[in-house]
């Protein structure tokens, strides 16, 4: 897909993989890392990517590695359901900027909803949120894994 | 959550996994079952859902089946991308009605994006799409495999 460009080692979740730029981590293991969204669609929106460099979507990314990172996100989402007893947990991956990808290294949302609290508007609008909002919400999580 | 029921063997999925209900299949192995949305969000918008009877959804779906399905679903959206070219493929994954889930039976939607054609609102709404018109996708989808 022409919206999708090759892997770049230069993208900031690769930086924060190797530890080059900051994150607000939430679990990680030898193959995944769960850090919190910086431009959270709701209260406890956070990702899952997997360490190992080189995928850029769900369509390059190795079965192996693949089959290991959706462990990652079931363990997410079920520690943000208990943590955060929302109604709902959206999970959403996407592939390509016209399907609203934002950074190229593959990633899976995990976002709790709530009735009557309305998403606000994907990535990259408007402020990040309060890192110190968003550490309270990881150890949270964190806490319930 | 509140907004996850017990699993029910009445679901559509669970009929049409049993042939109890008709559905535009895509593909299917011993796990898994890819088959056209009959309310499109956009054109080629399919389903992956696991053969097993049991899982609601992410949170309670076994470890095993969620990998096996992982894979199923990293197989059409390469499909989906060859066939039909889109610009993006977003995947989404709802558990609970606030989240967006209509039918209790686990899920995975696998939606092809262009620029400039926004995507329909989901599931329920309107008329369900032309049965030919989805048979004449699923056959370009499959063929792609």
């Amino acid at each position: 897909m022409t919206s999708i460009p090759a892997y770049s080692a230069d993208n900031i979740f690769a930086k924060i993989i190797r530890g080059e730029a900051p994150s607000v981590k939430i679990f990680e293991d030898e193959a995944a890392l769960a850090f919190m969204d910086i431009f959270p669609q709701t209260e406890g929106h956070a990702l899952v990517a997997p360490k190992r460099l080189g995928a850029v979507s769900l369509l390059d990314v190795r079965e192996d590695d693949l089959q290991t990172l959706i462990l990652a996100v079931q363990r997410l989402a079920r520690a943000t359901e208990k943590a955060l007893r929302p109604d709902g947990v959206r999970v959403m991956q996407f592939n390509g900027a016209e399907a609203g990808q934002t950074v190229f290294h593959l990633h899976f949302h995990v976002i709790p909803v709530w009735a009557g609290r309305p998403m606000r508007r994907a990535h990259g609008h408007g402020e990040p949120a309060d890192p110190a909002k968003l550490k309270e919400l990881a150890d949270r999580i964190a806490a319930a894994l």
